[in-house]
Order: structure tokens, then C-alpha cells, then sequence
């Protein structure tokens, strides 16, 4: 008996080639007789789909397995709405590999077959959950699986802002801000910041100091279940931004503190069997390929 | 009743200072009632002290606990004997404070009298094994409690090699070399050669490449369980050296294989309790203080 | 003779110790029997003044030489106007040394006098200008002593663009930004970002890459008398700003290019005759002293 | 007339791709009526060449145009001989593109014969010369045209040394080393170590210090007829290398210094009309090419 029986389609927007390989998908799981839910807004761009649609709230609660086709971008989105369900998800790439979408379109129906008999491994990528407090009083919150990211907002001013980490102070800084990365975000804007590439399954916390003032300043990468404090410098007038993922933002005021630590729900990311972290950086940072064939 | 009553002292040769604070830390220990054990390099250095002696290596067997004063370099020779046995090891610096050795001269008496009744933590620090092999069999072994550098020894030219993790392979490098570090030596070498900051208690491990040839190699964090292999090309005639905490070394030959993992006995470093890791961040990298007096 | 007869002061508003420095320096100079011009912002901050007072505009017209009284910050924007007409500049911090501003309150009496007297040397720093086009036609442009910033403005995407350097395409960017310095410009933002310090005599103008995409971006050094080129990619919705010296900001739209050359008139900058260079480096950013008094 | 009739051939040893090149080379320029002369390490190679032979120190003396086959690394070897005699030289890559040797060996014969018929242009690099003083007594000398590089040899402790610039004490530093790079080594070593990438036309030096303690140091690009100095600490008993090109190296001892300027003769290097820096770099550097055909 399948493991999956009721499948949940997200797409990222705008792309025909996204649209085509939903279309594909669709027809490859209705003739395995599964049960295919469209997430609405998806199914907008799929005129006469003659599928259930759901929102993406209830898709987490309809589904037992949700499969996101887009880029590495769509899946984050997806990904913070189904870890409170606990379903897993499983990524379609529209073109290249990504970390975590690892399907190409031409082998989709292969892979995904091979999922759905049960040939796949499973891997529970922590969150992040950033709390903003004015006061003590909460004014903002939000979920990362990549990062949680303090920047200047509209503001072209340096920010000032104290860290600590699990109660004990670390730094001062004057930067341009701050990134607090897991490990699946260590290869994507962290890395362009000078942190390094942390293994999916490593239970950590990168913080990266975004252009510091101190030259000295480097990333420090802390257990996971560490608790992160970003006090917002109280003494000048700047209201820096914190975004989630970079795609959820607020705002911050002076004397501000941000919160981050580990959610307690964790994604389930659905990768097929010859899913290889190390060969995906390999690709897509340009490493080069084995020793043999000449310089 | 007190936990340590057999005191092992450790000192780093060739110092002046080390010895008077040497002969400061007996005088106070002997009042105590304590016994005191000298380390028989150290010993020979003060004629006349009517101490026991010992070698370093019956010194672990003899002693409840062993003080070593010198800089961080001494206390990472004396952590790798002590380790086979257990013995809790405390650090007193020669003159600024260091990331282990992290009591100071001046503040002795008052420090050790604290560690000695029982007012401390202590951290388990995990070192590394590094093993050369040469057609499957074992050629050379060492311990590191900082980091394991492969470099080109007497050649200036680049190593070539390949790096798996945990059985899978990562790349292929051409390179100065690499090092493979512990959260301990975070803050030592791999820390100027790019690497991240890892707090002491992180179980981690940071692969750093040294001035590899491909711009786009970055530092990789990996969980602290990992076996690292190196495997020396066999395609060229290349006799890059191993080094264990840049003390102990050992030279490769075309094909060899270094594999490093974790060490199962581990470090027990004794810090006074107001120890504060990122206190020492800040004075030893000039990260400056807190925000208030003004820019 | 006096070279010096006519003096203009320029401070840094909302600081009582830069108006301190400035009813010294005033007292000093008339005492000296000079004519002191106050410029008319200032002169808002010091009731009973009595000197004359001018526009920073006029300023240059009325002087011989300009005082500016604050941080580093305060004398690029004295430096973009005064540029225009040629009087030389000379900068007294409020507090630690700056790079343009070498001189010290405490000091302000001996080393502006040896000025007066003559006894100074004289840089000429270049100046960027930068010209933002929207389909061949000019839509803002701007001086910068220290730097030409792309940035993403009130977005938080990544930026798209092409570069162009003396008409050679040189790379398309998928980055946060990029940073066009001068070498007055090297020590400040553009360090941050990872750029080399560019020595103040050196007639070169460096690129750095702002978080880009591409990991093997590095920042590039070019002659001073080359034309940069942006195109600001037309495929994305994106409205990225420009920068002069962080003060001056202007938003492009897809498709404008922004060029950036060396400005025709230069900054003539006066330092005292003690001045060096590479010791301001080493206070500011710490490289510490010279080998000799133990590690 | 042909402005080059007698031409030089050097080639890279232990390489049969280069050999077949340097017969398909010969017979094209010989077929054209031209005068070759081998160098005699490649002719004994080429049994039953047929043509006239020079020691490389003769070459220069016999020839109007040496072209060089290999890589990078043989053109650096062939232009220290050759910058003495002022003759242009060119480069033949075995396989990819070079930097300096940017002729395809399948485009050979199109791309010389355009030389020939003086379809190219030349460019000055200038060669650093480095000398070695023990009491003021000159103990080695060596010419570079990529790099002059401090390094520890066979030793693994880090080196002392102090920096002057033009005269100018810059700094103490404690490190790996110290790389002195022209324009043309700046895509070299230079680049690995952290260093920018320089324009060839930039007039200008680099400065790149090797993994310092101190993580505040940067590299510093200085004017190209600065004078620099290293001064290796008379505290310690170091005896670093310095290399030249990775080639030629000698030993320094405590105390000694090493002066680097840049040379008098220059390397007249001569390229295709196609030729583009930009172009090298995005190929070598993996920078991918411009915007438009989607992410």
C-alpha cells in the first residue's frame, strides 16, 4: 500500500515551464490513482485543471505529502507553511538542481515514482522563529528555514545593535546588519557573506556580521539550541528591517530586541535515494569535478 | 575535603616569568598542604625546588589535576598527554590571557584557591586522530586538540588531493592545503585561514582550504561525528606534510590516505567560574566593548 | 607673508564638542589677526559670534583655505564643495584621529599654526562623478571623495546589472550591490566590503562586488582614468539607489546606466607635516606596533 | 617586409601536446620562410628538427619574436630571460586559455600568421626585482614578473617581519607570509591569497599578507615604483624563503632584509587584436557570461 495517498501541488508563479511541469505532474499522479490537491493560487493559472484546490493553510492538513515545483525560493515559502503540519515535501526544480528542490522536470516522473514506492530518504531541516519585542511586549514574529536577516530597511545608515548569546553578551556591532542562518541556509546568502557551508544535518547556528565596522569581526557558529539576542542600539534613530527567508519583513525601532532560536516543528524534506549534498555544491558553486582527467 | 590533592605542574621552557610564576604557584600550593609533582623538563630548570618529578607521561597516573603555565601553545602539548588519563588540566598564562589558559599570573592565588575549593566549570574539549596510511597499511599517528594541516612541507608547490566526508567524496583541490580543526582551534589558525569561529561546545568540525586554486572552495561545518578522509594524489610527486597542532609531523607520499575523526577520550579543561569565552573573543581579536561611552 | 588669509570654518552639526573646538580655533585665528568666515550653519549654533558668515557655496569663493571641524564624514561633504574652487582643506577631528582629519583638539593650536606657517604638505585627492542616464538622457549625477554605491535602496532583492569598464563588458552581477572607491575611499566602506586599502597617492579606482552571487567575484583594481559603466539589468523590476559618499542618493529605474569617472577638479587636502599615512592605519585599524617589546 | 624574421621557440618539457604543437608551429613558420631557432632543452626532445639551436640565454640575443607553448607557468620563465633583451614574446596555451598565453593551439596558425602580419598589440609588463641584503651585503637577487613571495620554507612556525613602504614604517606582522604581486600575478596567487585582481595596465603593486595574526590586515595596493622592504625579525631564529615566480628561491636569515621594486626592463608581451582581459577572466574565474538567457 502506498505511504501516499493524497499529494498537494505548490508552483512558483509566473513561469510557463513551472506551469508545464504541474501539468506533467498532475497527469503522471492522476494515473497512478492518487488523489491530487492544487494549491489555489496555482490553480488559477490552470484553467479547467478538474482537480480539488485548498488554500495552503488546509493543504498542510489534507495532504500527506506536498511537492513544491519552482526554485529553492518556492520551497522555502511552502516549507514554513507545512512544518506546522509535519507533512513532507518534496521539490521539483523548474530548470537546474537547487538544495532542496532536486528533481530535474526530465526525470520527474522516474523520481517521483520512486518516491511514492517508498525509495527515499527523509531529512528534518530546523526553522528558525524570529520574535520582535518593543518593551517586553511582542510586536512581530516570524519563521525562517534559511535565515533571519537584520538590515537597514529604507535606511542607508549603518546599524548599531549589541549581541548575546544564550545570555551572555557577545558584541557590540556597527555594521550593515546581522545573518542568523541554519544550516540549510549556509549556502545561500549567508555564503555570499563570508559564512561557511554548514552539512544539512549538523545541529548549528551561524551568525554572520554583515560589512562590521570591526575588522576583526568573523561568523561565529553556535550549538542549535542556542538562544540568539539582537539588541537594537537605543542611542540613534535607526529603525532597521528584519527579514524572514527575505520574504517576510518588519520593522524595528530603537531599543528594539530581536529573538531567534530554533522552532520546535521541523520541516521533512523528501530527497530521492541518489540525492548527494556534497555533489549539489560541487555543481552549483562551480567546484570543479575528481582529480584524473588532467589539469 | 578537597578533590585535587595530588597537583601535577606543567611549564612552557625557555621563560623567566614561567618559572617565577612557577615557583609562586608551588610556594601556595605546598602551604596548602597539597602534593606537588613537577614535570621533569620543567624540574631541571629550577635546581633545588625538593619537589617529586615525572615524566609527562606517569605525571597523567600520578596527579588529581595538572596546572600548566605558559601560553596556549604549552597547554596544547601538556591536553593531548592528559587526555589518555583523564586528569583535569587548568591553564595559567604567562602574561595576557590566552583561550585556555585563561587565569593570570597576578590573579593566581586567588584563582587556583577558587578551583581548588571546588568553585569551577569544566568543559570536556573532544581532540582529533589523524591517520596516515600507505597502501592500507597505518604509517604514522597523531593526536591534535586544536587542528590537523595538511601542507606542502618543504615544496612550494600546491597539493593536489581529493576530500571524502563520511565516506562520500566532497572534491577535488588543488591547494596550499587544509585544515581540519576543532571548535578549540577555531580560534587559532584556521581563524586567520578563513575559517568560522566555533563556540567550545559545539560538536562540530571545519574543513578550511588553504589558498585553494578554485575561488569558489569556502570553509564546510560538519557535525563532530564525521571521519574525514584525504586521499594525496598519486598523479604527481607531491610529499605534503601532516601536522598535529603544529607540534607533531609527519610527510605523505603520492596516494597516501589521512583519515581524521574524533578522539574518544576527551580534554577536561578547568576555567574559573567567571570564565567567559566571549570575553576572550573580544580582548584577544579587538572587537572592542559594549555600546554607550560613544563612537 | 601669510598664505593663509581669509579662513573659512565648516563644523559638524549637533556635537557641543565640535563647537568647543570651534570657538578655540576661532580664538586662535583672530588672535593671529586673521579673517574668519564662518560658514552660516554653524554660525547657527554660536550666538554672538560675531564674524562674518557665508553659504558653504561662497565659501570657496571668500577663502583661502577651509577648516572642517568633526569626523571624516563631516570633510567629505566640505571636500565636494570646496573641490569646485580649489581651496585647499584641512580637518580637525573632535576626537580620535581620523584619516582626513589629522589633526587633534588638544593639539589644535601647534599644528595650525605650523600650517599657517607653512609648514604642511598637500595632497590632491581625486573625486568620482557619477552620471545616472535613463535612455540616453541625464537624470542625476553626483560627487563622491570616497565612493559610488549601487545598493538596493527600499528593495531587499538582489540587484541585476552588467559592468562596463573603459567600454569592455566586464561581468553581469546578480549581487546586494557594488562599491566604486577611490583610494581615499579604500580605508572606509569598501574595506568593509573586502576591498584592498589603496595607498592616497595611487591613481586607481577599485571595484568591490557586494555580496554577489558568483562566488569567485573579487574585488578589481583599475587606472584612474578609466570610465565604469552600470547597466542596471531591464528584465527585473528593479530600482536600485546611488550613492555618493553615502549622503547624496538618487534611484534608478530598469534599464538606466549609471557612469562613473574621475572628476576634472581634485581635493587639495593639507596635513601636517608629522602626517603618515600608514600610522593612521595602524590606530584605526588596529594592526598594532612595531616588533620588540615581546609578543 | 615582416617585422619578425627570426623567430625563438621555448616550449613546456614532459608534455607531448606541446611537442605536437611546437612541430605544427615550426613547419607553419618555416612554410612562411622564416628563420626558427629552438631552445636546446625542447630540441632534444625533437629529434631530427632540422633547425638551429640557443641556449635561452642566446635566444634573445639571436631572435625578433619568441613564442612560447605551455602554460602560464612556462611564459613566466621565458619572460624573465626574455624582458633583458626586449624582445616581444607570445604565447601558445597546450589547452585552455592563459592569461599570458592566450593562442589556442587549434586557432595556431590563423592567430600567428595575423601576428606576423603585425596584426597585434604589445603590452609593457613590468617584472619586480627582488634582493636579498644580510648586513648590507647583497646575498641573492631574483626578477619576477608575477610575484615576489615570503614564505616559511621548511619551517611550520609562522614568520616576524616588519613592513616598510617608500621608507615608511607599515607594519609588524606575524604570518604565513607575504606575497608582492605585479598587475600580472594579481589573477595568480595573489587572487587565492585574498588579493584583488588588478588591471595589467594598472601601474601599481600588491601587497598580501599570508594568514596574519593580526585578522585586521589587509592587502595594500601601493604606486608600482614604491620601493618596498621586508625586515625579517632578528628576535627569532627564522629563516624564511623567498621565491620569485614560484621558480627561483633563496634562503633569508634573522635579521636580513629583502628589497622589492619594480624593474627597469619591461616584458613586451604580444597578443591577438581579440585578445580581452575581461574575457579571461570570466572564462578562467568562472564568472558566467552576460545577462539575458534567463537565471
Amino acid at each position: 500500500m502506498e505511504q501516499f495517498r493524497n499529494i498537494g501541488i505548490i508552483g512558483r508563479l509566473g513561469s510557463t515551464r513551472v506551469l508545464d511541469t504541474i501539468r506533467r505532474l498532475k497527469r503522471f499522479l492522476v494515473d497512478r490513482g492518487l488523489h491530487v490537491i492544487l494549491d489555489e493560487t496555482i490553480a488559477e493559472m490552470l484553467p479547467g485543471h478538474g482537480m480539488q484546490t485548498s488554500s495552503r493553510q488546509l493543504l498542510g492538513e489534507s495532504c500527506d505529502l506536498v511537492i513544491v515545483v519552482g526554485g529553492d525560493g518556492s520551497l522555502l515559502g511552502a516549507a514554513r507553511a507545512m512544518a506546522r503540519h509535519r507533512i513532507p515535501v518534496l521539490g521539483i526544480n523548474r530548470g537546474s538542481l537547487g538544495f532542496l528542490t532536486d528533481i530535474r522536470p526530465d526525470e520527474l516522473e522516474v523520481k517521483v515514482a520512486e518516491v511514492l514506492d517508498g525509495q527515499f530518504t527523509m531529512e528534518r531541516r530546523f526553522l528558525l522563529e524570529a520574535l520582535v519585542r518593543r518593551q517586553d511586549e511582542p510586536i512581530g514574529e516570524g519563521d525562517a528555514l534559511n535565515d533571519v536577516v537584520l538590515h537597514p530597511g529604507k535606511s542607508t545608515r549603518m546599524i548599531e545593535f549589541e549581541l548575546f548569546i544564550d545570555g551572555q553578551f557577545v558584541c557590540s556591532q556597527k555594521a550593515d546588519g546581522l545573518i542568523i542562518s541554519t544550516p540549510t541556509g549556509s549556502t545561500a546568502y549567508s555564503l555570499s557573506a563570508g559564512g561557511p557551508i554548514m552539512h544539512p544535518k549538523l545541529d548549528a547556528i551561524v551568525v554572520v556580521p554583515m560589512y562590521p565596522h570591526t575588522l576583526s569581526s568573523r561568523p561565529i557558529v553556535v550549538d542549535g539550541s542556542s538562544e540568539l539576542k539582537i539588541v537594537v542600539s537605543s542611542d540613534m534613530q535607526i529603525y532597521p528591517q528584519v527579514s524572514c527567508d527575505g520574504q517576510n519583513h518588519f520593522t524595528c525601532a530603537p531599543g528594539d530586541t530581536v529573538t531567534v532560536r530554533k522552532k520546535s516543528q521541523k520541516l521533512n524534506l523528501i530527497h530521492p535515494l541518489d540525492h548527494n549534498f556534497y555533489e549539489i555544491c560541487r555543481t552549483k558553486l562551480g567546484w570543479g569535478s575528481r582529480l584524473g582527467g588532467g589539469a
